[in-house]
């Protein structure tokens, strides 16, 4: 059995203009809250960025978080953490102490992951810990000018940690090499020695068979490099309608995403133990939003791919208005690889029977196939209380070529009204492009107006499917007081965005506008949910 | 000798919402035309989107310039045309008749390329032309469900052509197949037949030694696929400092940029006159703003590489507030390759002393290396009347680790104070991650707050130099009107927007502000110039 990680390796020069010592923020002062997500995993206070060490403990039958943490602030700044929550459903999270921290103040415990160790290769178990709970981290170790891949094994299921007394198991004097993502490979096959230069952009893979010594069998480098890179992951995906599946590389790019800031993109291809061969090298990106960094699976799925992101972004984490934490997580979404134009990508959904009960279902159209146009705007009847809702629309674009101009819709996620004014986010179609779009600019408050919060984005889409030559599309959005993930045509395209409505004021009320006279837009369902905490 | 083609291929089954009829636009409206650039070309009135057929005339020493053109309306429609402009120096161009039209109404001579074919390889010159005079145009003939490769001749310096009588001399039964961009290779080989497969993301490079018979060589797929490629380059540029120099395979994906709608990518590699291998599988982009597309070369330049492109963006581009005519191009700049940190990048550069003579140079400093802080802004004195200006700043960083917060300085483009208000766009940078960013947001005017006109954009820089161990940037900018070209880092990464300020409204002023209390900023020069028409 072999044990194969994925250790990102980045030079010696690189700077790290973002991750500075932040100004320490007064957690005591006490706020409404109006703006914390419910079901999205935030800390209670303190700065949290990447997810780490995601696994699920199949004999108590729990989902363990961990994650970047700074108690101390609400900005990234040593000494660094292992914070630690724990659910049973992925949406509800107990957050418990603190799993894992430096040995000095101006040290971190940076990102990494968890292997369960079943077969006690590592030898840091006996007979009393159950197979399924004989948990080891593998994490960097970040020292004033070197970081290290260390190990840590748990024996009470997570919640505390033991450093390995030889410490580190990888170190190739780097002060640039970190996030190690680790797993287990099943074939069997001798290990082979590789160099290790170091580069800027490079992902490296190594193997081991007691997760203490390892070897390094290959390195990759492909697509949008951006200025780093950053948390790779590598893992088999189910190909949607076959038996068959593919290796994705995942890795995260920050600074430099096109979009501005933080991104994760992905590779589809094949994986011999070794070394990951990409069947193209086209460049893909996990989620098109600008909330969606740091991916990482679960490990000890038993089936199919689940895995989390940082639902923030490095340009403007440390600046959003919320206290006493800054950050969640994305929900935790379920993978697969679906042929599109011939082409392999990467699908999103969320398991939506593990979500909070639906305390008010508004089915807008009572009748089918809804024709709208601005005389006839769809305004739900609920004024949301929780801040927490999902929405499934379904439509088809009556006319075949539509003309510049009047060509779009509008779903506007209003606030309540508050200090006489009603917030409002945009997201809607565009049928001349088969665009999506979102805006979330929000006049007159002023965050949203932050030189790199980007506030209009876009997605083009192929049409889900036709009627005769009409295109259909779907969308499924959840709003979660101050995050909305959006899943386009049954997760082809996932879009995550953070928002920032102002003080007090929280998601109420969905409403559909069109600026079409003449019919262009049939809606073939719309269901909007509220949901409770 | 062999002629090289690159041809873009992609399926039937691309539809093509965008390209659809417009609705016709009373062209005799009288306007002010306060927002049309100066030394950006824009057809007199019209629409205008690709660029097509860039040559340089040695004889008349003329630069010409065609273009994809509907002279009946300002958004797309069919009949199009190829409009056609001369200049003699890049910058002052002078709107001839049109070139080509179609042979039916509804039809388009779609975008191509020129080849002047100095050894009358294709026959249809005598020697009474002049070698250098020996114009070859090969466009796509789009016809009713039907995109075929067609060829041209000009027998009086490119002002009128002649369809050849045996056209088309590509036809491969698809109605996605189109951009042909043609240019002599000089290695003499046998060409090889290779497949035909048709992909919805592929360029296919032809060889053909007499312009009429073509042979199929080799496909080339890589980088961000988008939606669909559009608009293929191939040509050899030199790496700065060397004698060296490589390939650079260009190609343009429209829709589904990353950064919303259309998009200009590249590669760098070898190309043996038969096919293209790329170094590696990196993505990069030719310019990183919203208004660069369909970029192409021009044919016969003697030394380096020059081209220019459509300086607009598909999601917007026919809705833009100009009349009666809608999208320039933008300036022809020089593009090398340069080493940034071990990896080859194209830059891009204007030729400076081409532009016109400056009437107001303004050296703001007076002596050098002031420190900038919220307390001094710096406001230039001049009231720009052309509105038509460059800058060029130099600054340093002061500290090395800056905490997050006020950690920026604006540069702010105003316009002439009308109605009681300035408008403005903003560009400036961020310490804390060395970023550089435009905000063209323009509150209360209208076209600015459309969904898909991305007004915040960044681009990480890597430092052009450093001082002991400060940070040094560069950044040049010419604003023309309705748009802003920026050159960061001795051209390292291009930025091209338009923007749009309220009716009447075009740039008058620059003044550069902080939110920096302490010194964080060094000027070391900022000179401004008005530019004269």
């Amino acid at each position: 059995m072999v044990q194969v990680l994925s250790v990102l390796v980045i030079p010696l020069l690189t700077l790290f203009f973002g991750y500075v010592a932040s100004s320490s923020i007064d957690l005591s002062v006490d706020t409404s809250e109006y703006n914390r997500p419910l079901i999205h995993f935030t800390p209670e206070k303190g700065w949290m960025n990447d997810p780490n060490g995601l696994f699920y403990d199949k004999t108590a039958k729990l989902w363990h978080l961990y994650f970047q943490y700074n108690p101390n602030a609400t900005a990234w700044g040593q000494p660094l953490y292992w914070g630690h929550a724990t659910s049973n459903d992925l949406v509800h999270w107990d957050e418990h102490e603190i799993a894992i921290g430096p040995e000095h103040d101006n040290e971190g415990i940076f990102s990494g992951s968890i292997v369960v160790d079943h077969n006690n290769t590592s030898g840091f178990f006996n007979s009393s810990i159950d197979p399924n709970q004989r948990i080891v981290a593998i994490y960097t170790n970040n020292i004033p000018d070197l970081q290290t891949q260390d190990i840590a094994f748990s024996l009470d299921g997570g919640y505390t940690f033991t450093k390995y007394e030889n410490n580190p198991v990888i170190d190739v004097s780097s002060n640039q090499f970190r996030d190690p993502k680790v797993f287990w490979h099943e074939r069997f096959k001798s290990m082979d020695h590789g160099c290790s230069e170091i580069a800027r952009v490079k992902i490296q893979i190594f193997g081991s068979a007691n997760l203490k010594n390892w070897v390094l069998n290959s390195n990759f480098s492909s697509g949008y490099y951006g200025n780093q890179y950053e948390c790779p992951g590598l893992i088999e995906v189910p190909i949607e309608n076959s038996d068959k599946s593919k290796w994705v590389m995942f890795l995260a790019i920050n600074p430099g995403s096109p979009l501005g800031g933080s991104i994760n993109q992905y590779f589809v291809g094949d994986f011999d133990g070794f070394q990951f061969v990409p069947d193209d090298s086209q460049t893909r990106f996990v989620d098109i939003g600008k909330d969606f960094y740091a991916f990482q699976t679960f490990s000890e799925v038993e089936h199919g791919v689940l895995g989390l992101a940082w639902a923030s972004n490095w340009q403007y984490a440390d600046q959003v208005p919320t206290n006493p934490w800054r950050s969640s997580t994305s929900l935790a979404r379920n993978y697969t690889l679906r042929y599109v134009i011939q082409m392999l990508k990467l699908t999103a959904n969320i398991d939506k029977s593990v979500l909070p009960d639906s305390i008010n279902v508004v089915d807008k159209l009572k009748k089918k196939n809804v024709k709208l146009t601005n005389k006839k705007p769809i305004k739900t009847n609920f004024k949301g209380s929780t801040g927490l809702f999902d929405f499934n629309i379904t439509f088809k674009v009556l006319n075949l070529n539509v003309s510049p101009g009047k060509t779009h819709f509008d779903i506007l996620i209003n606030s309540q009204e508050l200090n006489s004014s009603v917030d409002s986010i945009k997201i809607g179609f565009d049928s001349s492009q088969s665009l999506f779009y979102i805006d979330r600019h929000i006049p007159n408050v002023e965050f949203p107006r932050k030189q790199f919060f980007t506030d209009k984005l876009a997605a083009y889409l192929e049409p889900l499917d036709y009627d005769q030559d009409l295109r259909v599309f779907s969308l499924y959005g959840i709003v979660d007081k101050n995050i909305i993930e959006l899943y386009f045509n049954d997760g082809t395209v996932a879009m995550t965005n953070t928002f920032f409505m102002g003080e007090g004021k929280y998601p109420h009320d969905i409403q559909i506008v069109t600026d079409t006279e003449e019919p262009l837009f049939e809606l073939e369902s719309v269901i909007i949910r509220e949901l409770n905490k």
